[in-house]
């Protein structure tokens, strides 16, 4: 991290603010940009967490000048933020707001970007320091990237230059070596910033805390107590206007790739020796080139489609027949894998991962089942209704932790019966959660990596993954479930084989 | 456990019902039978749980007959009742409602109560089983005690004979042992039942079953990860109208030798092989024989009298004001003991036991406190805010269990801060606990006795109790705290001396 000189470090109540610098945005006409990214910047500077002279850059295939895109970032910040809105932290902004129009190949495009950014320099005091977000389809990396390097932007001679990339990271292992080499030619890996969202929402950087700050959960955290862990991301929606690019790629590549397999390497990894970059990655590292795949892939494998259902109490189509997609199409909008990790800590405990469109409700959560007690000294028919143990962290909605266990019925005999203690993380603080996005681009504008994977962990994970979806493209049918549903039958038999069962979450 | 016809063991809803049999009650003029005893039986018998020809019979000195007795007892089920009032109920039970008048020990009275019940059993068909309970002072004990022998009355032959009796057991462990020598001269040990009323709460049951149908506390249950345990007992009110009994007696024995010391032994105790009386009584009384005082009683323990104070926003006169209170008393209103567990499993922890009378708040609560965490890999100054994981079981009020373990701070750093996980017994079950006097009423009546304290239990804790009370009872002065405060100066610094703190509850 930069020192701030406006911060003592002895305090820790002050915020981390980033110094001077600019982030120049790609793609800063499209949704992510508008929905989440631009609020996102408002929210930081409302919060006095930019440095007064910010510059914020867009890059686009469109005839506007300065005015007409800083009127539309304002439109979109209004509409996204999350924080009260303010005139004077606007205004404030805006003095940095530039945009540079052209297409991506056009060199006096990057020309002018480049004397943009040296009077952004000069005006806003930025110092040279500058972020490149990449906001665009994969296949314009190679162009913008290579730019980028030819006139000579990503020089850190000149300040610090870093690279943001958003998933999807490739498409399997040999897409995204290349990926990584592409970027690797041209920015050194600490200066590249991968987005996974995930990781910068408070309930998944709380799995850390809650194992590693407390006493009591470290201990059951193993083998010997643990039964099995769930790893759900569940969605109601369907795939909205996203058809071309997710019938290109399927909910494995989509979620399981990313998300579920960062959410297992926190899960299931050492501790480690601090909470910066190196130490997380080292652990996480180790944790992925443990995972082993099940021989029989057909038995500890799911994948379907949806068919025509219900979502909100409302009918809608089939995945096929949603418009934009083939309807022969075999991409699966539902996956699930049982992974197992070889180690002394993890060995016979599998992990369960499930995702889907058009699921029951939209929920994630990591559920850490617990074997039964070894023996229960009690009468047989008072535990009949006792399940296992579990802690559940709650990634969205409902953010918190929830521990099942059993408890005594009121009553006059001694029936037991599974019981919910619960935390909520919005009851309990005062303080509002940050959007991810808010969280990660301070990252990046600090240069704090730790929530962001690099490209080892890319590379392990399409390592994981990409049997899996070998395996599934030789069939010639897929499974379906009805909308508004927990999954396909098969999904349902793959834990059944082991003795185990979803959750209904 | 009688068998039940009506019960069939396979279908673990049907509730335990009793066989035919009477209660006869001694001091059923006191406020204890007026305000628990008679109502808890209403709601027995409104539950179902009574059998068809139950008996009540009253003993007293007073000039009533039946119908007035009657009438009075229907006046207190109808003021103390949990659940609902039903004319058709009350009827069915003042069937078997009779009333003797008499002195304790006048011969022609308990003549007339042999032929009373005996015309039960002929009447009812309360089949010559009948329970006697003690609901007076322990001076009459011996006269009652050898009346019920002398009169044959205590003779198993005619059916099943059992005697229940109130705290206090005894005022020492000498006294208490003479006591159990009356008893046991007349009554066999397996049909005493020594009433503390604390045990027949669904939360101290819910103790045993937190600990031994789960598989998640056990494995932290022990002193690598307990730091110590707190044990309080405390009480916004005064002494009422109970001076002449309090003041010769005291917080310790009132409520450390009998409730907290139960307390402790369920929270200490090893799995029992079942949970029948034979199986409970042996690990309570290994944990009890276990315990070790500290050498230094004046720096480990504390007792203090209340002075002036507050309680619920109303100004209250201190103990030696009370109406009935001598002004020299010496007799404590609060006491707070460390005491230590010589077993594997617990040295080194100290179990921590505070009662009091005029305290902040009305709150019985056991709380394991885990030590920190061996290691935290977090910066210094992320966990400042960080203490102790705690496991809080809530005796009373708000009956539940409390989790205390930290989590992440909202926002863009990793700061960790204590958050509470929270289990709410009256939230989480439809069924409505029933009152500790039903269950123990219940539990007499089907002569199952694991939730009442044998004699041996009873001389263990006067064992651990009275070189304390020595111990205090030679000193000429004693503590002060104000009323509506948390104790005494002396017992707040008995835990700094170790490095600890009482919790605020």
């Amino acid at each position: 991290m930069r020192s701030n000189p406006l911060r003592d470090p002895r305090d820790r109540r002050l915020p981390r603010i980033a110094g001077p610098c600019s982030i120049v945005m790609f793609g800063v006409t499209g949704d992510l940009a508008r929905k989440k990214l631009i609020p996102a910047i408002y929210d930081l500077a409302n919060r006095g967490l930019l440095p007064p002279g910010f510059g914020l850059v867009g890059f686009a295939r469109r005839d506007w000048g300065d005015g007409t895109f800083a009127t539309l970032m304002r439109e979109a910040a209004q509409a996204g933020a999350r924080t009260e809105w303010s005139d004077t932290v606007w205004e404030q902004l805006a003095q940095g707001i530039k945009f540079v129009p052209g297409q991506f190949d056009d060199d006096d495009a990057w020309r002018n970007l480049a004397t943009t950014l040296q009077e952004l320099d000069e005006q806003q005091g930025t110092g040279g320091n500058h972020a490149f977000y990449l906001s665009i389809p994969p296949a314009l990396f190679p162009t913008v990237i290579s730019k980028i390097d030819e006139h000579g932007l990503a020089d850190q001679a000149k300040g610090w230059r870093r690279v943001v990339v958003e998933k999807p990271f490739g498409h399997d292992l040999e897409s995204a070596k290349e990926l990584n080499q592409l970027i690797g030619n041209v920015f050194e890996p600490e200066t590249v910033f991968r987005i996974d969202h995930y990781l910068g929402k408070e309930t998944v950087q709380n799995i850390l805390a809650l194992r590693f700050a407390n006493q009591l959960f470290e201990p059951v955290w193993n083998s010997q107590y643990v039964d099995h862990v769930q790893i759900t991301m569940a969605e109601d929606i369907g795939i909205g206007s996203r058809a071309g690019y997710y019938d290109a790629i399927g909910a494995a590549r989509d979620v399981i790739q990313n998300h579920l397999l960062q959410l297992l390497a926190l899960v299931a990894m050492e501790e480690p020796i601090s909470f910066d970059a190196a130490g997380l990655r080292l652990e996480k590292q180790k944790v992925l080139r443990s995972v082993r795949l099940p021989e029989d892939l057909d038995r500890h494998t799911a994948r379907a489609q949806y068919v025509a259902g219900w979502a909100g109490g409302k009918p809608v189509v089939g995945y096929r027949e949603e418009e934009g997609i083939d309807p022969g199409s075999l991409t699966e909008t539902f996956a699930a894998i049982r992974l197992d990790i070889a180690t002394r800590r993890w060995a016979g405990v599998p992990f369960y991962l499930r995702t889907g469109k058009r699921l029951g409700r939209r929920v994630t959560e990591v559920a850490v089942v617990f074997k039964k007690a070894p023996h229960l000294p009690f009468e047989h028919h008072d535990v009949t209704e006792l399940g296992n143990n579990a802690l559940v962290m709650r990634i969205q909605p409902d953010e918190g932790v929830t521990m099942r266990f059993g408890a005594k019925v009121p009553g006059t005999t001694m029936e037991i019966r599974d019981v919910n203690m619960d935390f909520a993380y919005g009851g309990s603080f005062v303080e509002d959660s940050p959007e991810a996005y808010e969280r990660l681009i301070l990252d990046v504008l600090l240069g704090d990596p730790p929530l962001f994977p690099q490209h080892e962990e890319v590379e392990l994970s399409w390592q994981i993954l990409d049997p899996v979806i070998k395996h599934w493209s030789r069939k010639r049918t897929i499974d379906t479930y009805s909308a508004g549903t927990w999954g396909p039958q098969s999904a349902f038999e793959m834990l059944e084989r082991d003795g185990r069962s979803w959750r209904r979450p």
